[in-house]
């Protein structure tokens, strides 16, 4: 496979960063997992947007070269160069603070080159676990309270997944103070009586493109959809309840701790909502025949 | 300056890690700054003991052949090929849970090699901020449910120093919920009523080797001190505010958000503790006269 990194294409085996790079360091960095199919990316202005925005949040600016053409170029070379243009795939992009010594808490000098690193990646998507419907645990929320960035603080988060995966799991739904906010690598959304409710796009969670999709999608179909609070004990009596992400579309949940949701099999809405949505992918991703 | 990386001492500009690690990708893993002094660590087996809790807590496992014996040989190996084993210095340790692909939240799979890397650094100790006494910022605590491991999960405090750094002041006090628990890279202790008061050592804050080294001290020395939660009322009222750390020892601090702590000048009970610390590191690095 070829990689992006600093401004050169490598194969991934050969690509490596300073063992100073803040990345490495501090987890001083942010990252973006943005769909492909068909060697074109799904709702890239989107994820540029909430890039743009953890950039702003971190103080890192990126070289005006590296514009958001730029990064969707490097990202369709990387589909094409790795023969990811026929399916589905993902880009992962992620930029740090860069390299710098000595090491220190506070920013390094002004001028400190970013570390900027794209891979385009072969997608399998989930779908037979999404026939059956997934199950979940319930974990406590440790994060910290910048949720709303998608940094590469994710020890939380990979504690969280390795606890699921332990429990024979498909995801960690994460608690805090009795509200049920996402999961370990996805948002969560519940169908209570007829209506979708996830929580707050706040601090307390990631801002994910595949859930704003979905609520726009779940308004076109007339679905009437709430951004609330989840307490614990509503999950447990929804109808429904489903994750959205990047890589999983919308995946029901059919049990969480052993409890079967909505009796144990995928809902009508989630079901609805995830036709709509790959249709979406479909329509936005096929090239144009050629002439 | 040789460092060490996966079993090699590399010169630094050639140690690097692949972006697959999973420092890099999640920040899952730990670190420990030990101090050094005439090429002798300070407290190793504290930051040996705290290392190894930190490991289990991540559930990362060391190759046998890198127990403690082998970590405190690398460490002064260091110091030694670096000619760092004269004066102050410390060393820097950090353990990932190494580098797979494709890159997952849960864990890699069982014999995934983690990432170790140590460096030896040269230590200019901050007398001169210490003889006129630290000024400090508040500013919120937004780290996560678990500040008692040293993991690199560490934007919160970048962002906290950074901001520090900019208003001028040499730390950040990070405050939640009306507590001020600790600084962005140091303990945090007061005098009040002539007593030591500092946060209790549970998962809102680090539990610094220094600080634990000054309690011990400050006992031997008659001086009372109990771990409980200080509130930021409390803070501005003391008589006295020092910060520990392995980088600052015993740090007053005389000016919080522009305001006076304790007649703007360093206080006694910090000034006796420092004196005291550094006459124990002095001891305890101090190499017995050739023959």
């Amino acid at each position: 496979m070829i990689v992006y990194l600093n401004g050169r294409y490598v194969d991934r085996t050969r690509a490596t960063v300073a063992v100073d790079d803040r990345g490495f360091l501090f987890g001083d960095g942010v990252y973006e997992v943005t769909r492909a199919r068909n060697g074109r990316l799904f709702e890239a202005a989107r994820h540029l947007r909430r890039l743009e925005r953890g950039l702003d949040a971190l103080a890192v600016a990126l070289p005006p070269a590296l514009d958001s053409t730029a990064l969707l170029e490097i990202s369709e070379r990387l589909l094409r160069d790795n023969r990811l243009d026929d399916g589905d795939a993902t880009v992962y992009l992620q930029i740090t603070r860069g390299a710098a010594e000595p090491r220190t808490h506070h920013f390094p000098p002004a001028g400190t080159p970013p570390t900027v690193f794209l891979s385009a990646n072969p997608l399998a998507v989930p779908d037979d676990v999404r026939a059956r419907g997934a199950t979940a645990i319930t974990t406590p929320d440790l994060r910290w309270e910048r949720c709303d960035l998608k940094t590469v603080q994710l020890l939380a988060n990979v504690l969280a997944k390795q606890q699921a995966v332990a429990a024979g799991a498909f995801e960690a739904i994460l608690v805090r103070d009795g509200i049920a906010t996402e999961g370990a690598s996805t948002n969560l959304l519940a169908v209570i009586d007829g209506a979708i409710r996830t929580h707050p796009a706040d601090h307390r969670i990631l801002p994910g493109v595949t859930r704003e999709v979905v609520l726009e999608l779940a308004t076109e179909l007339g679905v009437s959809a709430s951004e609330a609070p989840l307490s614990v004990r509503e999950l447990f009596g929804a109808s429904e309840l489903f994750l959205t992400g990047t890589t999983v579309d919308v995946m029901p949940v059919v049990q969480v701790d052993g409890r079967a949701i909505g009796g144990h099999r995928p809902g009508p809405v989630a079901r609805e909502l995830h036709a709509a949505l790959r249709a979406r992918l479909v329509r936005d991703t096929t090239r144009a025949p050629a002439l």
